[in-house]
């Protein structure tokens, strides 16, 4: 368990990197300036978060230390420094991906670990996942992803509703989260490599 | 009281079913899938109430129990799996003004029963009734509720300023809320019937 | 301190009714009604301070008090019953800009009292003083301060991080305020006067 916490603790930081980049990225697009690069690099990588520790009643994550805004606000320099095109969007897609499924199980894991039962444990899983790039495109004035036939919500409500799912059903933790990251991570990227998307609404 | 305790319950799920299916009625007009009817009738289910209870300082009211969210993601189902023509719009907009009136009341009912004072309490009975709405129309990007002339946000706010009026004048909590109830319920049946407007500001 | 204390008591509720104000004359200038008018007033009076209480686990300022609401409320009757022509959109900024470098100060003294360490503290003030503009240009569905090369949210930044790190570095809490708030004072009114931005991003 020793090393798998670890390995969480860095990839929760690794998450708040790339969403934070993910933020920068989009003020980047419309050639903002850094103030509003630094302000979209943190709504997106800690704005679902913070909504989940809401919801929940804890106290909000990076309240409490600095390394969560410090990183976003870092991702935001970095994106500033760089020209575009070294920022392949391919690979920040897969990146995103990466810490879409690692934060649907940890959004999951602290929503159980704080008593909430779970079915909306669940949710706070695609809460933590999903809200800070809500917000991101709310403010952009972009159609959200949530708003978009692609799968990306979906992945996170299989990785977060399959390790609650399995932990529910008396499964070990960690190995609940193994599996419930791998199945979201497969899904989107399945979902990016095949273009993969779900049908609408169809007026019969 | 218990007659009227148990009325309230069932007003209550009732609020949250009707106000999903708006949600979910949402997604349906724009072709979305089902997560994104998912997402829209949880958004428009419960928002208002979130919002009021992280303000008052309560326990978020969908955290410790699972059937809120539950009749959320069942209505976002049924509008899934039934043709839009037979719900017919007029009469989802006199359910909605049931949900409205009922919630206004409720929401200022608990604000009160937190030690909120008159003045923000009543205010809280207009955030549960309307938030959920204006949450889902920012997030379709349409033009919001309380941006239109229409008689809504007003008659949530008579229902609650009514109810929270007659409990600080020594009126008993059960009368109080059917009088509120009623008039918010009049106010917004007859905006609903003449379609009354408020007027705008006029530059002078 | 105890002038200051008076003086930040007085300032505190004269920036509620300047934001207030700001969000009456957003309604104003589309033609709303009184109930979207008092809406606007109250969303953009209060909503900064809200979140900021919300993020950093304080009460909710107005649940517990009636007038910051019913400040808002007042200033948007004020503005409904004048014609537009009085309020000269200069003259109002003055004392927007006013408002925003008290609130960047008073937003991370805030949060410093509640234990907040220095960096998430500064973005405190900066939440407090920036949000309520952008929960109403949201709702307006107009572009947000926050997306144009203006030096707004910069100067709350320089008023609230300026304020944090004076006093960090253990100058005295009223003149670390006083210090905070001239500076970002200083350099909102140099904006305005000289319409100063900040470049935007040039992909090299």
């Amino acid at each position: 368990m020793d090393a798998l916490s670890t390995a969480l603790f860095w990839l929760d930081y690794a998450a708040v990197a790339v969403f934070g980049a993910t933020g920068a990225l989009a003020a980047a697009r419309r050639k903002h300036d850094i103030i509003t690069f630094g302000f979209f690099a943190a709504i997106t990588g800690v704005g679902g978060g913070t909504l989940r520790d809401l919801l929940i009643g804890a106290p909000v994550f990076w309240m409490h230390r600095s390394a969560p805004i410090a990183i976003c606000l870092g991702a935001a320099l970095v994106v500033w420094f760089t020209p575009r095109r070294i920022w392949p969007g391919q690979a920040l897609e897969w990146f995103d991906g990466i810490g879409l499924a690692a934060y649907s199980v940890f959004g999951a894991a602290k929503a159980l670990s704080f008593g909430i039962p779970p079915l909306p444990a669940a949710i706070m899983g695609v809460v933590t996942a999903c809200m800070g790039g809500i917000f991101r495109d709310m403010l952009a004035g972009v159609p959200s992803i949530v708003l978009r036939p692609e799968i990306y919500v979906t992945a996170a409500a299989l990785a977060a509703g399959g390790y609650v799912a399995l932990v529910s059903m008396g499964l070990h933790g960690g190995l609940a989260m193994a599996a419930g990251f791998m199945g979201g991570l497969i899904l989107r990227f399945a979902a990016i490599r095949w273009q993969l998307g779900l049908p609408g609404y169809r007026d019969s």
